[in-house]
Parts: C-alpha cells; sequence; structure tokens
C-alpha cells in the first residue's frame, strides 16, 4: 500500500521528480540523471505500471484518488497529496488529468529481442518533436506495426509530452535504441529487413512499389527540418516517396508515417 | 512603403494585436473582435499576403528587416520594430523566427465558389486542436484534395498554431464555413458528393470500399475525443473505417485524415 504524503509547501525537495515539466531542457537533464519518466492521467499511469515500469512516486489532488484506489493499494512508492493549486505551482501548468506519477524507466531491450517476429518496423532517425514521436508510435500500433527503432538522437518516447499522444503505444509496441549511427541500417538488412528510406530525393520511387512483395520492411524516416541523412538514404537498400500534389513540399513526418505504415501494411506478400 | 515604427515600451497599445499569443481564449477574443489573425515567419507572413490578406502590422526585431524588406517596400502598413527581448515580454514566447504580421481576415468564399471543380474534399466537425486543423490542411493539399469544409465548432485555421503547422496550406487550399451544422452534409450531397463519415461505428465498411468508384467524396471526420457526432454519421452516405491493430481504439485525426485522403486521392474513377 502506498503511503500518502499530504505536501503543503511548494518547495517540498520530495516533489523534485515534477518540479517545471514545461522546461524541456531541464527535464531532459533531470530525467536522465535520476533513469525516470513522468506519466500524467489514470490511463497512462496505469498502462505505464502495467508494462512493468516500477513507480517512483505518485502525485494528486484528493479526488483523483479514489480513480487510483487499487494503483495504490498495489505499490509501495509514496504518494504526495496537493491541492490543485500546489501540483500546478510546482509542475508550471494546470494539471487537468489529475493524477501524475514519476516512474522508473528500465534498461531497452536489445535489437534482437524487439526484432523477434517482426515483419514490419519503423526506424527513426532524428526526429525532434515529441508530438510527432508519440504521433508515429500510435499510428505504427494503431497500423500494424510491430516495432521501432530509434537512431540515438531521435527524442525520447517517454519524454511526457510523447507519452500522452502516444496513448500507451510507447508501451505497448516492443521499441529501442539503435547501439550506433552509422551501423544502424546495416544491422537491420543482416536481419532480413527491406530498408526503405522515406525521401523526398529525385530518384525516390513510389513507396507502393518499393515494399511491394517485400516480407520483412523496414520503414525509415527523417528529421522534420532537413529529411533524412545523406548517410541513411544511401545506406538504404530503397529510398521511395508518397506523391506530393499542389506545389507542396513534404508532408508532416507523422502524417507520411501514417501513409507510409499503412501502404506497407496492406502491402502484398512476396 | 511600410513606416518603421520603433518601440520601447511593452505596453506601448500599438502592439495589442501581438499580446499574450500564447493566451488561446484571449487570442480567441481579441481575434475575432478585430478581425485580424497572425502569422509568424517570414515564409507565413509572404504567403498570407500573396493569398490577399492585407497587413495591419508588422512587428520585428531589427535583424529580420532585411529578410522583408521587398514586403515592407510593397505595404502601407506600420512595422514595429523591438528588440527580440520586447518581442518576448509583448507575446509571451520566444519568437524565434522573428518576423511576425497581424493580417486582415477576409469575408469567406461561398460554398459554391469553394466547390467549384473539386472531386475531393475535406469535411471537420469540431476538430479542437489547432495544430490537428493545420496538419489536417497540410495532408490535404499535399494528397491533392480541392478543398478543406468546417463545420461551426471546428477550430480556426487562421489561429496562429493552425497557420504555422499547415506550412501555408491555410491560404493555398480553398476552404470555408458550413453555414449551419445540421444541414451541411446535405449541402454537399445535393452538389453530388458522396459523404463518407470516418467513424470507428460498428458498421462501417472499409474506406477503401467507401470511396471506390465514386466520382465525388467528401470525407467527413469527427473530435478528437468524442469522434463524430451520431447526427453526421446517420447524415452521411457511408460509414467508413480505416481498420485498425494491436487492440489500439483510433489512430489521431489528424493521422486518420493522411490515410483517407491517401486512399480517397487514389481511389479507381467510377
Ligand atoms: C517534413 S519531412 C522533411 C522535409 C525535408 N525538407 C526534406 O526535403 O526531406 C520529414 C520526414 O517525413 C518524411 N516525408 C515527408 N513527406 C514525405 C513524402 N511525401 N514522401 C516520403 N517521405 C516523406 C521523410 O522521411 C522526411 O525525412
Ligand atoms: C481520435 S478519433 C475519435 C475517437 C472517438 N473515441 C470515437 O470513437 O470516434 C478522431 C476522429 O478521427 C477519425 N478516425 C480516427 N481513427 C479512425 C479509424 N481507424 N477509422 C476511421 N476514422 C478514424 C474519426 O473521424 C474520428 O472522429
Amino acid at each position: 500500500m502506498a503511503t500518502l504524503v499530504e505536501v503543503t509547501d511548494a518547495g517540498d525537495p520530495r516533489l523534485a521528480d515534477y518540479r517545471d515539466l514545461r522546461d524541456v531542457s531541464l527535464r531532459k537533464h533531470v530525467e536522465a540523471e535520476h533513469g525516470l519518466f513522468l506519466a500524467e492521467g489514470e490511463k497512462v499511469v496505469r498502462r505505464a505500471l502495467a508494462a512493468g515500469h516500477p513507480a517512483r512516486s505518485f502525485l494528486m489532488a484528493p479526488r483523483w484518488l479514489d480513480g487510483l484506489a487499487d494503483v495504490l493499494e498495489a505499490s509501495d512508492a509514496p504518494c504526495y497529496v496537493v491541492s490543485e493549486q500546489l501540483a500546478e505551482e510546482v509542475t508550471g501548468f494546470h494539471v487537468h488529468r489529475g493524477a501524475l506519477a514519476s516512474l522508473h524507466r528500465t534498461p531497452l531491450p536489445d535489437l534482437d529481442t524487439v526484432l523477434a517476429g517482426a515483419r514490419s518496423v519503423l526506424v527513426l532517425e532524428e526526429i525532434v518533436d515529441h508530438t510527432n514521436v508519440g504521433a508515429i508510435f500510435r499510428s505504427g500500433a494503431a497500423l500494424g506495426f510491430d516495432a521501432v527503432l530509434l537512431a540515438p538522437r531521435c527524442a525520447d518516447p517517454l519524454y511526457r509530452r510523447a507519452v500522452k499522444v502516444a496513448m500507451g503505444a510507447v508501451f505497448s509496441l516492443p521499441w529501442t535504441r539503435l547501439p550506433d549511427w552509422r551501423t544502424g541500417l546495416d544491422l537491420l538488412a543482416e536481419r532480413g529487413f527491406t530498408t526503405v528510406a522515406l525521401t523526398l530525393a529525385d530518384d525516390a520511387v513510389d513507396v507502393v512499389d518499393a515494399v511491394a512483395g517485400q516480407e520483412r520492411v523496414a520503414l525509415v524516416l527523417g528529421s522534420e527540418g532537413h529529411g533524412l541523412s545523406a548517410e541513411w538514404q544511401a545506406a538504404a537498400d530503397r529510398r521511395a516517396v508518397i506523391p506530393m500534389h499542389h506545389g507542396v513540399d513534404s508532408l508532416n513526418v507523422a502524417a507520411a508515417a501514417a501513409v507510409a505504415c499503412y501502404v506497407t501494411a496492406g502491402r502484398a506478400r512476396g
């Protein structure tokens, strides 16, 4: 049973995990240093715990206690009970979903564990926006993809905003980091995947043709601003485009991911 | 030629159009009352002007003047020149794209003007998130859609965040508001469109089948939280689903729009 601890001082050091949630660079630092991440809202907190992340603590206003009674019953972590005003003061925003939890990150699985049995995977090179990372996880899960691999510089799927937008998919879809950017795509090719770089490059073929008949496909997506690196475009087995109209340069990366996942999930088998 | 006016007092009433840009409810009020909207960044400012929106004024730090010299040359509106710090103080955030402009809204075109020659249109019922509205415009334009129609309660495509995310598509893609929620879909049916409600309803057919062979298609999308209203689901000619996997409930509405536009754009002709 979690110990309920009433806290009335916004400066209380026990609330450190929850401080200044809107300050992205501060949070990155704090969360990496302590190996923690935050979940927001009853549903997401439940999913994070169910996925095997032990709680460090909970923070909530009294009216949220009932909804999570069973969760608190089953946990040893302290639950800090605060007024909604104090929660806002500490976190820096109005916590309208109520319950927050600080959870332990667990070691990332190795590549072969994540790829076991997978036929369709996403590879994200350097997506910087947490909303896009979360949206890509959600679409990947919804459209039948089996795993997500992240290059070393891709934004963190366990960042609060990404977790929220993914609607739990960061817990249901197996994912890990590629150990090294240079060799990343080779590791996939060695495991029987056709790597398909999504790109606006002139020599890109229609994505429908690029994935047709391929048993295992890895779709590779690039950064919001500058797109995929020249290295990864060259390293991929194929370069593929979703044809554009109306003189528009490109799709948002999450929209491109949704369309490409849809096409790939429906590909004819090889 | 725009008159350059140096402003050093954050309280100066001439900066009223630019105040507290992060306060959504305040901004909605101010922008409706004065019939204005804001564009952010050189590219977006240019596109807004090119689309026929007269400038009320510009606001920028000195180092952004050169990039917009031709635009300022061609305009009669005042250009308030401020330090980056003052810009931040007034707007409430760090304006890293530099140039801001306040522009006049112009009267929305009527339905028949927007639909002239259109084969594929999007209809948004009550999308509340400006990021989603902007993303849907961008995907619609990129994937060859001809127009967007908004129910009376759909969020504003000219809200700063929507304009930014749409990457100019709110200026290139014809759009207007439906005059009335109840009769909205009937107006489309009368004009020869097959209205296809995108929904997770049990009787929904695969979206591929719903649009196949249809000459004119109107894809109808619902709210992030509660989805399409029962009224519009009933009023539509067809109910269609993008099949889901992994026990995921739904796609984000912008991802659903991207996939459905892609499928519809590629439909076989009737
Ligand atoms: C916003 S785009 C980057 C645009 C960048 N200026 C470029 O030229 O690559 C972000 C990523 O989305 C994917 N993407 C967007 N639109 C695409 C399209 N039409 N076809 C293929 N990939 C696309 C690519 O992976 C790209 O790296
Ligand atoms: C996040 S969903 C709304 C979910 C809501 N709980 C429901 O059951 O409708 C927002 C909108 O996206 C569209 N949408 C999302 N996923 C879809 C899917 N798999 N098939 C068809 N439409 C979908 C629908 O228009 C829906 O109204």
